[in-house]
């Protein structure tokens, strides 16, 4: 059995329930930053540098024999590693845990029922995605690669390394704010002349 | 000072974040279902039946002199109490939760950037909602009154009850599928035919 377990963003930001998880498994697979945010023992700790299928396949196979976890920053349905088990025969459970998602609703005060969630992060940016405005603000997961222009001459609020050290916020227009970290959060509002 | 804490859903989904403001806190207000959630000691509790604007000008009220926190059942921010102290003379800070989207989207194994996250509690549901459906799957927060036949004849998976008793996930035509609890979550597949 394999759980993706989601550690949060923030240190103390895991649940009791994942906490649990983790204590009680056999090995934990996790990337240097996902472990960094635990601060408790476990049985058998395993840093992963990259995530690719062969990697996917070893854990799987291992998740056939014992009770393995995969320590998840953020949350594993959020631009996250929940779906990556999904052909492998092997039993896997998702245990929610904190995105950056909320991190940056909750200094916004923007709730998720008015937003889209967009996931730029090493991707391009759809150009259907502009569709979105007529209905809703975005908000664009994005990484140093992302062009802010494709947004036009809208306000943007830039959240970057939420929780982490350099923590930003910055409000200006998409054409002349830098995005300088790979964990980095637009928020674009909707456009105010549609009336729903 | 106000902090708006998100209890999660399960019980034991309280962050270790949370449960330290929760501890620290002069008084906590919540409603009952919330505190169901908690099983540590509190300073002092202060149950809910309604949430009105009385009862946000008495919070915000008592705000201004000590520390309080408002426990929200899931995340302040998904069709949460985190935007009711807009405009009322206090500092509000608002700490995420685990909301029953996240666990919808986990039973789903759907990841939160596939879709677009409707909020139909005691709200009508907009007609344009459906444009969606060319670019994403739905996944709407709904209570009995919801009207499924909205929906068409899509295919549905109806979440309801998640961690609570009588939790169950049923899938089938939405013009044949019955919403049974006030929480309940409605999955619905984008169109397939549109290609992106």
């Amino acid at each position: 059995m394999i759980w993706v377990v989601g550690a949060g963003i923030c240190r103390g930001q895991i649940t009791e329930r994942g906490k649990e998880m983790l204590r009680k498994a056999d090995i934990v697979y996790g990337s240097r930053r996902a472990f960094e945010l635990i601060d408790f023992e476990l049985k058998e700790k395993r840093i992963l540098g990259r995530f690719d299928n062969s990697v996917f396949e070893e854990i799987a196979s291992e998740g056939r024999e014992k009770e393995v976890v995969v320590l998840s920053t953020g949350d594993p349905m959020v631009a996250g590693l929940g779906r990556k088990f999904g052909k492998m025969g092997v039993e896997v459970r998702i245990e929610p845990g904190i995105s950056s998602v909320q991190l940056a609703l909750a200094k916004l005060k923007v709730d998720l029922t008015e937003v889209v969630v967009v996931d730029c992060h090493a991707r391009d940016f759809d150009s259907s995605t502009l569709d979105f405005f007529k209905y809703r603000h975005l908000l664009i997961l994005a990484d140093r690669r992302f062009d802010l222009t494709k947004l036009g001459d809208r306000r943007v609020v830039v959240l970057e390394n939420l929780c982490m050290e350099g923590e930003t916020v910055r409000e200006g227009f998409a054409d002349s704010v830098e995005i300088k970290s790979d964990y980095a959060i637009v928020f674009v509002e909707r456009d105010k002349e549609v009336v729903e």
